[in-house]
């Protein structure tokens, strides 16, 4: 009887695009190209330049590619770095089984990887894949239940997908990636008390993990060994983390292969709270079909389910006036009235400037809600908003899934204006074009020069 | 109110020798010695040679001392790859109450930040002490706690000790200090999985935890942030990895900087199992004082707590019969019938080669046991031996602590030669004295350059 871990590196080391559905290859791709996105948009406003100067440090110089700095750094340095800034401003995705953001963890280790060993697309690609089904299986058997206990779900089983991605790039066998995987449970790690004071241990999370898988995998590589047993064992992973929670990995190892998660991870179309996004949406519905505009409103209710109260809305003082970016991102009234007052919501909706705008502010502080149960799965963000206009009507529009979610998507065109919208805060728009263009053909890349256009990323912000 | 880090970090970003009792001072620089040692004849066996090999990928070259590798490499990495090495052999310190190796998480991430900075001997001394007192006190907190949950205390405790030793010679202040305790919380990871199969994840965590320290205070010095509330936080260490167990910092934390925990860490004569110690040596004093051969014996009787009994006794077939060089270091059947059949247990007693003795393996399975309880508390490691001789003599002896501990402690002298036997294995005998005499003066050192003698490390038994 193979272990877990067995059965996940028989899986992800066999792994090749001509095994992958194309749809599967298309999301992947998009993803990609999305995670990169969000990592320009974050070095445009200097957002976490902490990681990139301290691993500076250590490698002088390698050849995977950091974004941002001419000088690129050694495979892990760089998914180190790049990770933490791809989840700056929490704009990347999230599998909502996994309750976890996957591609920030394995993306950018398996990009440093493969640059460093001179893959093609094509083998980068399979190594995203197989990553990000490693990761997602093991978050899905999980749930809520890292959380629960205190840990990060995207470090903790992040650590896993990126020593899949690693391990498949370097061409390792299902055994030497069993010994990965059992490496890779040595170094997981991930405390969510940074909840508390907003600390950069958050953004620095996927790093440590896409750091820990490459690490892992090149130990394996070199003949160390991890324990077989490592995820279900009696000091495994869901045992040590989990607190002897009752799992069944089972139906997420049966069907490797055959079905695929990576389609179903969410794309964000705000930097913001998951939560808000669909009470923010139904928002946008309700004012773009009647034509509204933030005078005709009398009255805005919320309607949202318990969890999103607890996130997004409560304590209502501190929501109504966030205290720093950070906050506001997990503020439903303050985004909800940016958007009346400005027409949008975006990255510069999360500035200390933008933050401080009383006419938005005012509006904030009008905001209410009402708790709605939704018929929804415990894995969507529903929301909904009513609004009475100052000439008596009341619009009410629901959204039982969040845009971005497998199940009210968003278009191909608009995750590929989201990624032109930010990679052009960094880049200019001959190169955001090239990159574009070569990550949806990554398949047929024969390798990854494309990518070095990132060392150039500046930052206007900042300058 | 401070914080537990924000106490620790207090304590340790401000300690200098000048505050250090000169007895403190002095069992740290055999704590050095002996890890030190440790990791040479680790060395000179070629046991771990994986994380040297891998982490060369990384870090082309540094000014970190690697021993037997005439290249250095970054503090980081160095600290990894040294850290393995020294705790191969199972034969470096462990503080009874923190449960955990320290000196091996500590000095090898210490010694490689230091010498990156191109800190005095002095400074190095200072932090390893404040090191060692930080990993302890969280230790302490927990007792047993971190084994019980899965999780081992070296890696989990020890990323704070090398964070706290790394933030001190950085010269990091209180809050960058607790920055760092913050980050390292992110990093603390291992889990005991590896009991299942020997697996080389034993050997990694304290390079795991030193790696992670020096990581943890690099990322605080360029202005990375973690949770002050790291250990008692709602979902901070205490919480996520002992799961609500009730423990109580406190008294470990009033006391800092006048009761010391540095000199209290248990030296390991013998390069086994902490439980097999007193039994084993309790042997060595009836044979020596009665002078006995093996064929004087006709019965022998170890005298074991349980909790010796599931280590080194049970399950007895494989006890007496190991089938790896790990497995023989838990078994007190095979490390007493060696003592008897050959006169002594040193690391010559745990090769390939001394495992398959039948004449040592014919007097294990003649080795029998009783339960008996000791008076002792429970960080101590008692055990005895009743022998019958073949002339019908009964003798009996007990040891209430084993032997290293500091309320049965080996002298500086039996240290030393610990050292000068490990050491030699690796290097000529004027490197070993070029080491220990400025290992033992370690405060009037300028710089460590002395320490580069460990680069020359050979390996002669591979060779």
């Amino acid at each position: 009887m193979s272990t877990a871990a067995e059965r996940l590196a028989s899986f992800s080391s066999a792994l090749t695009c001509a095994a992958i559905p194309q749809s599967v290859l298309e999301a992947a791709k998009l993803h990609v190209l999305d995670t990169i996105g969000c990592g320009l948009a974050a070095h445009a406003l200097d957002t976490a330049p902490q990681a990139r100067e301290a691993m500076r440090e250590f490698g002088e110089s390698g050849v995977a590619t950091v974004i941002g700095a001419e000088e690129g750094l050694n495979a892990r340095d760089a998914a180190l770095v790049n990770a933490s800034l791809c989840h700056a401003l929490d704009f990347d995705d999230t599998h909502p089984g996994a309750v976890a953001h996957i591609s920030v963890v394995v993306a950018p280790a398996a990009i440093a990887m493969a640059e460093t060993l001179g893959a093609s697309g094509a083998e980068l690609l399979g190594a995203v894949v197989a990553g990000n089904e490693v990761a997602i299986r093991i978050g899905m058997a999980a749930g809520e239940s890292f959380h629960a206990r205190g840990f990060h779900p995207t470090a903790v089983c992040g650590v896993f997908g990126a020593a899949a991605a690693a391990a498949r790039l370097r061409g390792l066998d299902a055994r030497a990636t069993t010994h990965a995987f059992g490496i890779a449970g040595s170094l997981a790690s991930g405390i969510l008390e940074f909840l508390g004071d907003g600390s950069s241990t958050k953004r620095l999370h996927p790093g440590f993990a896409g750091h820990g898988g490459v690490t892992a995998a090149a130990l394996a590589a070199h003949g160390a060994t991890g324990p077989s047993t490592v995820l279900e064992g009696r000091f495994g992973i869901f045992h040590a983390f989990l607190h002897g929670t009752d799992l069944d990995i089972e139906p997420h190892l049966a069907d490797l292969g055959s079905r695929w998660e990576t389609p179903r991870i969410a794309f964000k179309p705000y930097p913001a709270c998951h939560y808000l996004h669909a009470p923010l949406d139904a928002t946008v519905a309700a004012v773009t079909e009647e034509r509204l505009t933030a005078n005709d409103v009398e009255e805005l209710v919320m309607l949202c389910p318990p969890g999103a109260v607890r996130m997004v809305l409560e304590p209502a003082a501190s929501k109504a006036r966030p205290r720093s970016e950070y906050d506001a991102k997990f503020s439903l009234p303050y985004s909800v009235a940016s958007y009346l007052t400005r027409g949008n919501v975006d990255i510069s909706t999360y500035t200390e400037q933008a933050i401080g705008d009383e006419e938005v502010l005012a509006l904030a502080a009008k905001v209410r809600y009402e708790v709605r149960e939704f018929d929804t799965d415990d894995t969507a963000f529903p929301g909904g908003v009513r609004i009475r206009t100052r000439d008596g009507r009341v619009i009410e529009r629901e959204l039982p899934y969040q845009r971005g979610d497998a199940r009210n998507p968003m278009s191909a065109d608009e995750v590929l204006d989201k990624f032109r919208g930010c990679a052009r805060l960094a880049l200019p728009a001959g190169d955001v074009e090239g990159l574009e263009g070569s990550i949806l053909a990554l398949e047929k890349q024969p390798d990854l020069s494309a990518l070095r256009a990132l060392a150039g990323a500046a930052r206007p912000v900042a300058a």
